[in-house]
């Protein structure tokens, strides 16, 4: 009988996997509690009007649909059972040969977890419609504001986080506030916008060397951002939230907070420490050998943003789509014993755009900003993006709202 | 003192009056409770998959950017009081000059309003949603249903209404059913997949000539839609329907039931027959005099589905785009004293397509079916898009679809 495998989760990690057993000797069974695999690093295109969520996300079963040894269920994971060898998902049990995890991580809010109904997070596509809403609700709400306050309350955001999403969300902001909408207003001048971004270490994008965050910076501040460094938000509520820097203390009254800072595991983190033993890091990463699998149980690998996988310099491989896709194409090869060897990330670089004309990207150790990075960025994200039709699509949307400064999607719906 | 003329829906009605006011010497408020305009002919299209929301919705504000006159404002009508001339929407009051109030209908369930629960509607965008999260949910439940029974239930679809909006569905969803998905699932064989249609009338399509009508249940039959004629709904539940022709009675057990048959006028037909004494037919339409206003208030017109204008056979004006477009363009005309002659509706024509290669078009007196018919429908819906953008995406979008037979949109989302 031919070997099962199970997938859990349908994003980059996953659909690597899967695509790595697709018309093998194997057969595969992947569960999402989604239908869709969602293209995350573009999800504040979503937020910001730019693209429609079918842009960005690909029905799994038609990525898929070519594989017949593959089938897909739409499910939710309740039960892993590692020493019987079997999850169970929407109450229907899979035993399994071989158990792959991929099932991501959530926004973390540093303890504060009632920050959360006031500062929505980007990681889902239902965030990014939300936060969408919120966006542009803030913009007609400052419209008809009764006094100054008021409006000078909607017609200032602050972004909580300066990494590639809460930087890549404040230059899109910026763009849609600054120009976009610029005539859309009677009473309110959108040029008046205030956007700031919030972060704690020293410098933004601490991934990236020291010459292209400068640059990074520097952008954001021509688009008019306020950008707060060494900085945390000690207070946040549905009016107003305070940021502490060394020895200044900042309180600002604004509507729209948006959450792009830490992460923690999703909560199939804690089934796996449950049923299979899992040992957890502090914010609820499983941790694997260098094969991707659970110290404790050989049979379970567990790949992307929810493992804890140890670099050569001890520190964990960052939570990036390039991981995820490399280490499912590893395990995918590794179950077909067509590899031994311990995985190993190859960084190919890393890249963040910071509205339409500037970009940062390094490439192997080839620092670019400016027009270079931005076609590479365009080009990159246009690769990796899993469905052909969706490629041309975003191509040509992006090509059209590039040329005409427009965001289309820019629709308030009661979802 | 300048004219202040309040518009109350932005719709086709409402929309193409306030184009006709642009520039003019009039200052004009537009309400509406959604920040968008919804073409909504192409509803089907996003809950079939086949487009996203954002293709098929134009932001008010960019569509009126251009024009100084006219500001926009999001709000929901909650009081029309005549003879003081104002209005009331989210607790703020707009005085007015003149009021055309254009807000279009919702579904009718013919007295069993229970059904709704069970049978949603196709008339917002967020019926889209739901409709389309309902069908691809569909399809999922089918492929892990325990049963044959379950499985069958799952995978039989019945559309109430043979209206433009049922045919079009049904069609539409015959292509998803039978072409796109057909190789995405494992157990279940997609092409085992029962629509049916289910018409009051003796005949589909009762606004088109006989043979158009003959024709597009042939094309509907060939796409493998059961349709039933002179047939009405008695019984509808979560799990199954009765339909009732002449002398048969048939019980189909059917998970998902679709509403496009009656409608009935939006709420606000109460508003205004509360706090301007109008008078409404048996389905709420408001009654109007031949130049589209109450015959109880001068300054008060009525437009589009919401409206009951008699045309000269006595019969009401049909619920359809161009009619609210017209009417919308001639009490524009006729508040700036640039018409005195009653409206009078042209009928350029009716366009109803059928799948991706079968359609049928009245133009004047003109009968076409099949490719010309097809073209003209696509050319004629691009060209009354009200955005310059959406009209270039959906083209594109439409021309990706059809030639390679993808519904790109399939999203199952938690809104």
């Amino acid at each position: 009988m031919r070997k099962h495998i199970v997938i859990i989760g349908g994003g980059f990690g996953g659909l690597y996997a899967a695509r790595g057993l697709a018309g093998k000797d194997v057969d595969v069974t992947l569960i999402d509690k989604r239908n869709f695999h969602l293209f995350q690093p573009l999800l504040y295109q979503v937020a910001t009007g730019g693209l429609s969520p079918g842009d960005i996300a690909s029905p799994i079963r038609a990525v898929l649909a070519d594989a017949p040894n593959i089938r897909v269920m739409q499910a939710t994971l309740e039960e892993v059972n590692a020493d019987a060898r079997y999850v169970t998902a929407d109450k229907r049990r899979f035993e399994y040969d071989a158990l792959i995890v991929a099932t991501g991580v959530r926004h973390h809010y540093f303890g504060q977890d009632h920050w959360e109904r006031h500062a929505g997070g980007l990681k889902t596509i239902e965030d990014a419609l939300r936060l969408r809403k919120r966006i542009m609700n803030a913009f007609e709400r400052a419209e008809w504001a009764q006094s100054k306050e008021e409006r000078c309350a909607w017609q200032r955001f602050v972004i909580v986080g300066g990494g590639p999403t809460g930087v890549e969300l404040a230059g899109a902001l910026a763009e849609l506030a600054y120009q976009t909408i610029v005539r859309d207003f009677r009473k309110i001048d959108p040029l008046q916008t205030e956007i700031h971004l919030v972060e704690a270490a020293p410098d933004l994008l601490s991934a990236f060397p020291e010459n292209l965050t400068y640059k990074a910076r520097k952008a954001l501040e021509k688009l008019k951002v306020h950008v707060h460094l060494s900085s945390r938000v000690t207070y946040l509520d549905d009016r107003c939230v305070r940021i502490q820097s060394e020895d200044t203390t900042r309180k600002l009254r604004a509507r729209t907070v948006i959450w792009a800072a830490g992460v923690k595991a999703s909560g199939v983190s804690a089934l796996l420490q449950q049923g299979a033993g899992a040992v957890t890091d502090n914010i609820g990463r499983v941790m694997v050998d260098d094969h991707c699998r659970l110290t404790t149980q050989p049979d379970i690998y567990v790949i992307g943003d929810l493992a804890h996988f140890k670099a050569d310099d001890g520190r964990p491989l960052p939570g990036v789509a390039p991981v995820a896709m490399q280490q499912g194409r590893y395990v995918a090869r590794f179950l077909l014993s067509k590899e031994t060897k311990p995985f190993r990330y190859v960084d190919k670089g890393s890249l963040a755009v910071i509205g339409r004309k500037s970009a940062i990207a390094r490439i192997g150790s080839l620092n670019m900003s400016g027009w270079p990075a931005w076609l590479v960025w365009i080009f990159v994200h246009i690769a990796y993006l899993i469905e052909y039709d969706s490629k041309l699509k975003v191509m040509l949307q992006w090509a059209w709202n590039f040329f005409t400064r427009k965001r289309g999607a820019r629709l308030i719906t009661d979802i």
